[in-house]
């Protein structure tokens, strides 16, 4: 099987990660933060030091501000219900996913929240003079925004947005699902106030994992409550970090598994697996572009994109294609992936979304051959 | 190692659940619900199966009202905090855990929820003239109830709470989390609006997995929002079950190895594993009144208890016994275990808790016997 679906999660995970867990299961007995015994040490241990990791690979001198969520989602509405009151006012990219928007129209309908959009030309490029306008004249009171698209790839300059919104003090929440463990990202260059992204995507862990990075600074109510194993006496959440926005028992052979990806990410070095996974896509950039009928919708330009494929063959329905392409064992993925929002700016909402390619650092040149070939075939069999 | 924590995680877990996992993740590609090829299918499948086999062990007869969520904290804060509406007057026991007491203490704080306790003799019985006029005099409009508490074992009497709150029309939340798994618990004989458990305690499962089992009568918003892989034109969240309540990618790994966990007990029969735990239990209760400075706070009734066993030794700080069972390797916890009220009503709030030993059916009685020895040692060193 050839898989081109990493967007959604990634595949392979990182090397030994299934026989890691599986030690783990049979080995360490116990819960964590709860106890005094080897096993629940042990685990209270491995979740501390995963948040070391993670600092050390984003770029956050206290690892207490990364919560462990279930995916990327939980991460986006603790950020969001947490933190939207009644009557504010956001601007959003014109790409966000349905784990922005759904929250958000939630906000809508219930706290009178108001949803504007900053406005992205053909090539994706920010309209600045729009941006900074919005934002004064629409009295914006947060900006969320997905660094990366899961449709087109897309990066959005995250950079500048964050520094136009600390200039005006707004806080910004980043949907950093698609871009982190991907390309550099570095806590100390942002000025956000929450960055939201999943441990099973770039990061090569496994599904159930989850990270909410949180400015101390930003107020937001927890969305969940009960027990962290401190301060048990109290009926009351506690107010610190990370246990204020950590309830219940955690995924702790999750965490061990994504704590082992970090290793891998560590041990190869983070820029080889970045390079490795740019290349195939340069390649996977360059070779589609040979299919007569290809219709792209993805910028193609490595600079400002991660490696996410949108496109449709000419006259040929996304689901058909997709369906040729299962049949040759070959795993994409069609439709409109949770984001009707980029389909609307795209053009392809009316077509029932696009078919999306995303190659991993795993993916070979054979593989983006073979799937030319198909497409290839594909194409060429409807036109006869 | 002895391993006497089975009420704060099981261990071990189901045979053969570690490697299963691994091998889920060693093959098994994709995400679920979002696509045709054959791992997306396969995840799809499975979580399915999963739920239809929770339906079929709890008398369930549409698995769609299984909601898949990261521990029975996150089931409890979704019946919780997405029912309860301002001024609401709630009656809960007085052996909650922090769980169901932080979400509501919030409510207290936010939206002027009033919280009522119904009351329990000193064998832990109901003082059901009590719990009817406090229904009726206190216009109580929800009940919240553990079924069993992590405490003391206790098993309270949910099935007639139920009628009584069916009788009245008021919803019956119920945690469950220290008693599904260990006994028999038939949704079809009890009237509840929401049923939360974990699937890591007595089901045997991995940790990152929990159950909200909702009454489709039952009215509760989304507490987060997000992707479905159904729906995906729309960003307003489905309105239908499970994908109402589920958003995100699932803990497909962890719902695998709970999957295979019910298999097991499939496989061994359900009486089998809880009459081999109920054996277990009982030569713990009978051997641990041997040792003369005990003080036990459960109720060892094994009709009235699921095998939960609080003590302490009588001027011993329940810190300095833990020390010495865990010098030992043998796993107990110590302290409030997460559920300070309970604390309060069997009178050890004040020595700062107490020890917990909670058995699973894989106990043996060389491990109770070792576990009594050193306890007599500890009880004897001390007042020598």
């Amino acid at each position: 099987m050839i898989y081109l679906d990493n967007a959604a999660t990634s595949y392979p995970k990182a090397p030994g990660l299934g026989q890691g867990i599986a030690w783990h299961i049979n080995n360490i007995a116990g819960n964590t933060g709860r106890s005094s015994y080897s096993g629940a040490v042990y685990n209270s241990k491995l979740i501390y030091e995963t948040r070391e990791k993670l600092s050390e690979l984003l770029g956050c001198s206290d690892s207490s501000q990364f919560i462990f969520t279930n995916n990327a989602t939980h991460a986006l509405n603790t950020a969001i219900l947490g933190s939207i009151e009644a009557g504010e006012r956001i601007l959003v990219s014109p790409l966000e996913h349905n784990s922005v928007m759904r929250p958000l129209t939630y906000l809508q309908e219930k706290k009178d929240v108001k949803v504007f959009y900053y406005k992205l030309n053909k090539e994706f490029e920010v309209d600045w003079k729009d941006f900074q306008l919005q934002l004064q004249h629409n009295k914006i009171t947060k900006v969320i925004t997905t660094i990366c698209s899961n449709v087109t790839g897309t990066i959005l300059p995250v950079k500048q947005i964050s520094e136009l919104c600390a200039c005006h003090k707004i806080p910004l929440i980043i949907d950093a699902s698609q871009y982190i463990g991907y390309r550099k990202f570095d806590l100390t260059k942002i000025q956000a106030s929450a960055v939201c992204f999943p441990g099973h995507k770039g990061l090569l862990g496994p599904t159930g994992t989850g990270l909410l990075w949180l400015n101390p600074d930003f107020h937001l109510d927890p969305i969940m409550f009960g027990g962290t194993g401190s301060k048990s006496d109290s009926i009351h959440q506690p107010s610190f970090l990370p246990d204020k926005y950590e309830s219940g028992t955690p995924n702790i052979s999750g965490i061990y598994g994504l704590s082992l990806a970090l290793d891998y990410i560590n041990k190869q070095g983070f820029e080889n697996i970045s390079k490795a996974r740019e290349e195939i896509v340069g390649y996977l950039f360059h070779k589609i572009q040979e299919i007569e009928e290809i219709i792209i919708y993805s910028n193609l330009d490595l600079a400002r994109q991660v490696g996410v494929l949108s496109f449709n063959l000419r006259n040929i329905p996304c689901s058909e294609v997709t369906h040729q392409l299962d049949r040759n064992e070959i795993a994409v993925r069609m439709g409109l992936h949770c984001a009707p929002q980029a389909h609307k700016l795209i053009g392809t909402y009316d077509l029932g979304g696009t078919v999306r390619i995303s190659p991993s650092s795993f993916t070979t040149v054979e593989e983006i051959d073979k799937t030319i070939k198909i497409l290839k075939e594909i194409s060429y069999g409807f036109k006869r």
